[in-house]
Protein backbone atom coordinates (compact mmCIF):
# COMPACT_ATOMS: atom_id res chain seq x y z
CA UNK A 1 0.00 0.00 0.00
CA UNK A 2 2.90 1.94 0.11
CA UNK A 3 6.50 2.48 -1.05
CA UNK A 4 9.48 5.16 -0.52
CA UNK A 5 8.34 7.47 -3.41
CA UNK A 6 4.47 7.73 -2.05
CA UNK A 7 3.13 10.47 -0.15
CA UNK A 8 0.72 8.17 1.74
CA UNK A 9 2.56 6.04 4.84
CA UNK A 10 1.21 3.10 6.61
CA UNK A 11 1.90 4.43 10.40
CA UNK A 12 3.29 1.70 12.41
CA UNK A 13 0.70 -0.16 14.28
CA UNK A 14 2.91 0.72 17.81
CA UNK A 15 2.06 4.65 16.90
CA UNK A 16 -1.65 4.39 15.97
CA UNK A 17 -2.82 4.25 19.65
CA UNK A 18 -0.71 7.58 20.34
CA UNK A 19 -2.94 9.15 16.89
CA UNK A 20 -6.06 8.06 18.69
CA UNK A 21 -4.71 9.65 22.32
CA UNK A 22 -3.95 13.13 20.66
CA UNK A 23 -8.00 13.59 19.56
CA UNK A 24 -11.21 13.71 21.45
CA UNK A 25 -13.84 13.59 18.87
CA UNK A 26 -13.87 10.00 16.45
CA UNK A 27 -16.16 8.62 14.39
CA UNK A 28 -18.06 5.05 15.31
CA UNK A 29 -19.12 3.20 11.83
CA UNK A 30 -21.79 0.87 12.53
CA UNK A 31 -23.76 -1.18 10.33
CA UNK A 32 -26.80 -3.44 10.11
CA UNK A 33 -27.87 -5.47 7.01
CA UNK A 34 -24.89 -3.81 5.13
CA UNK A 35 -26.13 -0.37 5.77
CA UNK A 36 -23.98 1.68 7.29
CA UNK A 37 -24.35 4.86 9.73
CA UNK A 38 -21.60 7.04 11.10
CA UNK A 39 -21.99 8.32 14.58
CA UNK A 40 -19.28 11.05 15.88
CA UNK A 41 -18.62 10.01 20.02
CA UNK A 42 -16.84 11.79 21.87
CA UNK A 43 -13.82 9.23 23.84
CA UNK A 44 -10.73 8.38 25.54
CA UNK A 45 -8.31 5.44 25.07
CA UNK A 46 -8.04 3.03 28.14
CA UNK A 47 -5.13 0.98 27.54
CA UNK A 48 -5.54 -0.70 24.16
CA UNK A 49 -9.34 -0.17 23.74
CA UNK A 50 -11.42 3.09 23.41
CA UNK A 51 -14.19 4.43 25.58
CA UNK A 52 -17.37 6.26 24.98
CA UNK A 53 -20.59 6.91 26.70
CA UNK A 54 -23.71 6.75 24.99
CA UNK A 55 -27.69 6.92 25.96
CA UNK A 56 -30.21 4.62 25.09
CA UNK A 57 -31.22 4.76 21.30
CA UNK A 58 -30.11 4.21 18.13
CA UNK A 59 -26.56 3.74 18.45
CA UNK A 60 -27.29 1.33 21.25
CA UNK A 61 -30.15 -0.52 19.19
CA UNK A 62 -28.02 -0.69 16.19
CA UNK A 63 -24.87 -2.42 18.30
CA UNK A 64 -27.54 -4.79 19.58
CA UNK A 65 -27.83 -6.03 16.11
CA UNK A 66 -24.14 -6.33 15.19
CA UNK A 67 -21.23 -5.43 17.43
CA UNK A 68 -18.78 -5.40 14.84
CA UNK A 69 -17.39 -1.68 14.47
CA UNK A 70 -15.25 0.43 13.16
CA UNK A 71 -13.88 3.95 15.33
CA UNK A 72 -11.99 6.10 12.78
CA UNK A 73 -10.08 9.57 14.10
CA UNK A 74 -7.65 11.85 11.52
CA UNK A 75 -6.22 15.13 11.77
CA UNK A 76 -5.71 17.43 9.17
CA UNK A 77 -3.27 20.81 8.22
CA UNK A 78 -2.85 22.73 5.07
CA UNK A 79 0.07 20.09 4.28
CA UNK A 80 -1.72 16.54 4.96
CA UNK A 81 -3.47 14.65 7.36
CA UNK A 82 -3.70 10.99 8.83
CA UNK A 83 -6.72 8.76 9.84
CA UNK A 84 -6.29 5.58 12.28
CA UNK A 85 -8.97 2.83 11.99
CA UNK A 86 -10.16 0.76 15.03
CA UNK A 87 -12.23 -2.52 13.50
CA UNK A 88 -13.14 -4.83 16.12
CA UNK A 89 -16.25 -5.03 18.64
CA UNK A 90 -18.50 -2.50 20.83
CA UNK A 91 -19.40 -3.76 23.96
CA UNK A 92 -20.99 -2.18 26.49
CA UNK A 93 -19.30 -2.18 30.14
CA UNK A 94 -21.31 -4.02 32.80
CA UNK A 95 -18.41 -4.79 35.13
CA UNK A 96 -18.72 -2.68 38.26
CA UNK A 97 -14.95 -1.42 38.82
CA UNK A 98 -14.42 -0.47 35.38
CA UNK A 99 -17.74 1.22 35.27
CA UNK A 100 -16.54 3.40 38.54
CA UNK A 101 -13.24 3.97 35.90
CA UNK A 102 -15.23 4.93 33.30
CA UNK A 103 -17.26 7.67 35.22
CA UNK A 104 -13.98 9.01 36.14
CA UNK A 105 -12.65 9.38 32.74
CA UNK A 106 -12.63 12.89 30.90
CA UNK A 107 -15.80 12.39 28.66
CA UNK A 108 -17.44 15.53 27.53
CA UNK A 109 -20.78 15.82 28.84
CA UNK A 110 -21.85 16.43 25.03
CA UNK A 111 -25.38 16.36 26.18
CA UNK A 112 -27.07 17.25 29.70
CA UNK A 113 -29.21 13.67 29.77
CA UNK A 114 -28.39 11.02 31.95
CA UNK A 115 -26.50 8.40 29.89
CA UNK A 116 -25.00 5.91 31.96
CA UNK A 117 -23.84 3.41 29.58
CA UNK A 118 -20.05 3.21 28.86
CA UNK A 119 -19.43 0.67 25.81
CA UNK A 120 -15.59 -0.06 24.73
CA UNK A 121 -14.31 -0.71 21.84
CA UNK A 122 -12.06 -3.24 21.33
CA UNK A 123 -9.74 -4.16 18.49
CA UNK A 124 -10.44 -7.83 17.10
CA UNK A 125 -9.50 -7.52 13.54
CA UNK A 126 -6.69 -4.90 14.24
CA UNK A 127 -5.54 -0.77 14.43
CA UNK A 128 -3.98 1.06 11.33
CA UNK A 129 -3.65 4.10 10.34
CA UNK A 130 -2.18 6.10 7.03
CA UNK A 131 -0.49 9.05 6.85
CA UNK A 132 -1.45 11.49 3.81
CA UNK A 133 0.35 14.61 2.12
CA UNK A 134 -1.19 16.85 -0.41
CA UNK A 135 0.50 17.57 -3.48
CA UNK A 136 0.16 18.74 -7.05
CA UNK A 137 -1.36 16.42 -8.95
CA UNK A 138 0.12 14.66 -11.73
CA UNK A 139 -0.36 14.87 -15.61
CA UNK A 140 -3.07 12.13 -16.17
CA UNK A 141 -3.01 9.43 -18.98
CA UNK B 1 -35.62 12.53 19.03
CA UNK B 2 -35.85 16.25 19.97
CA UNK B 3 -38.19 18.52 22.05
CA UNK B 4 -38.04 21.99 22.72
CA UNK B 5 -35.94 21.45 26.16
CA UNK B 6 -33.46 19.37 24.59
CA UNK B 7 -29.91 20.85 23.45
CA UNK B 8 -30.01 17.92 20.15
CA UNK B 9 -31.93 19.76 17.77
CA UNK B 10 -32.81 18.07 14.31
CA UNK B 11 -31.60 19.91 11.42
CA UNK B 12 -34.31 20.55 9.06
CA UNK B 13 -33.90 18.23 5.55
CA UNK B 14 -33.47 21.43 4.06
CA UNK B 15 -30.83 22.75 5.88
CA UNK B 16 -28.62 19.54 5.78
CA UNK B 17 -26.97 20.27 1.90
CA UNK B 18 -25.58 23.91 2.93
CA UNK B 19 -24.71 22.28 6.40
CA UNK B 20 -22.44 19.76 3.58
CA UNK B 21 -21.15 22.36 1.68
CA UNK B 22 -19.60 24.28 4.14
CA UNK B 23 -16.93 21.09 4.90
CA UNK B 24 -14.21 20.12 2.70
CA UNK B 25 -13.52 16.74 4.43
CA UNK B 26 -15.73 14.47 5.46
CA UNK B 27 -16.02 10.72 5.86
CA UNK B 28 -17.49 7.60 3.82
CA UNK B 29 -18.98 4.67 5.70
CA UNK B 30 -18.98 1.69 3.84
CA UNK B 31 -19.67 -2.35 4.68
CA UNK B 32 -18.76 -5.48 3.78
CA UNK B 33 -20.73 -8.72 5.23
CA UNK B 34 -21.86 -5.98 8.13
CA UNK B 35 -18.49 -5.08 9.54
CA UNK B 36 -17.90 -1.52 8.39
CA UNK B 37 -15.00 0.77 7.65
CA UNK B 38 -14.68 4.32 7.12
CA UNK B 39 -12.86 6.38 4.90
CA UNK B 40 -11.63 10.21 5.27
CA UNK B 41 -12.69 11.63 1.89
CA UNK B 42 -12.24 15.63 0.37
CA UNK B 43 -15.66 15.91 -1.68
CA UNK B 44 -17.99 18.69 -2.91
CA UNK B 45 -21.99 18.81 -3.22
CA UNK B 46 -22.89 18.79 -6.42
CA UNK B 47 -27.09 19.40 -6.30
CA UNK B 48 -28.08 16.69 -3.94
CA UNK B 49 -25.77 14.63 -4.04
CA UNK B 50 -21.87 14.41 -2.81
CA UNK B 51 -18.41 14.15 -5.25
CA UNK B 52 -15.16 12.50 -4.51
CA UNK B 53 -12.36 11.32 -6.15
CA UNK B 54 -10.41 8.02 -5.86
CA UNK B 55 -7.79 5.96 -7.12
CA UNK B 56 -8.27 1.98 -7.40
CA UNK B 57 -7.83 0.86 -4.28
CA UNK B 58 -9.83 -0.82 -0.58
CA UNK B 59 -12.28 1.72 -1.55
CA UNK B 60 -13.10 1.08 -4.91
CA UNK B 61 -12.92 -2.89 -4.16
CA UNK B 62 -15.36 -2.72 -0.95
CA UNK B 63 -17.93 -0.10 -2.94
CA UNK B 64 -17.87 -3.06 -6.05
CA UNK B 65 -19.11 -5.54 -3.48
CA UNK B 66 -21.90 -2.90 -1.50
CA UNK B 67 -22.71 0.32 -3.05
CA UNK B 68 -24.67 1.12 0.09
CA UNK B 69 -22.86 3.80 2.08
CA UNK B 70 -23.23 6.69 4.83
CA UNK B 71 -20.99 9.93 4.06
CA UNK B 72 -20.48 11.82 7.56
CA UNK B 73 -19.61 15.78 7.74
CA UNK B 74 -19.39 17.08 10.71
CA UNK B 75 -17.92 20.36 12.99
CA UNK B 76 -17.15 21.16 16.32
CA UNK B 77 -16.83 24.44 18.98
CA UNK B 78 -16.45 24.57 22.70
CA UNK B 79 -20.16 25.21 22.75
CA UNK B 80 -21.21 21.95 20.55
CA UNK B 81 -21.59 20.15 17.25
CA UNK B 82 -23.49 18.99 14.40
CA UNK B 83 -23.51 16.07 12.32
CA UNK B 84 -24.99 15.25 8.95
CA UNK B 85 -25.50 12.04 7.34
CA UNK B 86 -26.50 11.21 4.09
CA UNK B 87 -27.55 7.48 3.63
CA UNK B 88 -27.55 6.10 0.11
CA UNK B 89 -25.75 4.39 -2.81
CA UNK B 90 -22.08 5.29 -4.42
CA UNK B 91 -21.56 5.00 -7.55
CA UNK B 92 -18.87 5.61 -10.40
CA UNK B 93 -19.29 8.25 -12.89
CA UNK B 94 -19.22 6.87 -16.46
CA UNK B 95 -21.13 9.66 -18.49
CA UNK B 96 -18.87 11.82 -20.18
CA UNK B 97 -19.57 15.27 -19.62
CA UNK B 98 -20.38 14.61 -15.81
CA UNK B 99 -16.85 13.37 -15.97
CA UNK B 100 -15.34 16.45 -17.85
CA UNK B 101 -17.82 18.73 -15.30
CA UNK B 102 -15.98 16.88 -12.13
CA UNK B 103 -12.50 17.07 -13.28
CA UNK B 104 -12.85 20.70 -12.94
CA UNK B 105 -14.81 20.79 -9.90
CA UNK B 106 -12.71 22.16 -6.47
CA UNK B 107 -10.97 18.72 -5.20
CA UNK B 108 -8.01 18.91 -3.43
CA UNK B 109 -4.95 16.82 -5.26
CA UNK B 110 -4.46 14.52 -2.06
CA UNK B 111 -2.13 12.73 -3.19
CA UNK B 112 -0.03 13.07 -6.53
CA UNK B 113 -1.20 9.72 -7.73
CA UNK B 114 -3.33 8.83 -11.14
CA UNK B 115 -6.90 9.29 -9.83
CA UNK B 116 -9.59 9.18 -12.37
CA UNK B 117 -12.14 7.95 -10.60
CA UNK B 118 -15.23 10.06 -9.85
CA UNK B 119 -17.98 8.78 -7.60
CA UNK B 120 -21.13 10.35 -6.46
CA UNK B 121 -23.35 10.05 -3.23
CA UNK B 122 -27.05 10.13 -4.04
CA UNK B 123 -29.38 10.15 -0.63
CA UNK B 124 -31.57 6.87 -1.21
CA UNK B 125 -32.51 6.29 1.99
CA UNK B 126 -32.00 10.27 3.06
CA UNK B 127 -30.72 13.13 4.11
CA UNK B 128 -30.56 14.02 8.17
CA UNK B 129 -28.79 16.10 10.69
CA UNK B 130 -28.90 16.72 14.72
CA UNK B 131 -27.07 19.52 16.15
CA UNK B 132 -25.40 18.92 19.69
CA UNK B 133 -24.86 21.54 23.02
CA UNK B 134 -22.01 20.89 24.85
CA UNK B 135 -23.68 21.50 29.42
CA UNK B 136 -23.02 20.25 32.25
CA UNK B 137 -24.11 16.41 32.94
CA UNK B 138 -27.36 16.22 34.83
CA UNK B 139 -27.41 14.41 38.40
CA UNK B 140 -27.82 10.84 37.66
CA UNK B 141 -30.29 8.75 39.42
Amino acid sequence: MSDNNSPVTIIPEESCWGYLASQEVGRLGVSSHDVPEIFPINYYVDGESVIFRSAEGSKMDLLALNKNVVFEVDGWTDEGGWSVMVKGIAERITDEDELARARKAPLLPWIPTVKTIFVRVTPTIGISGRHFVFGPEPKQA
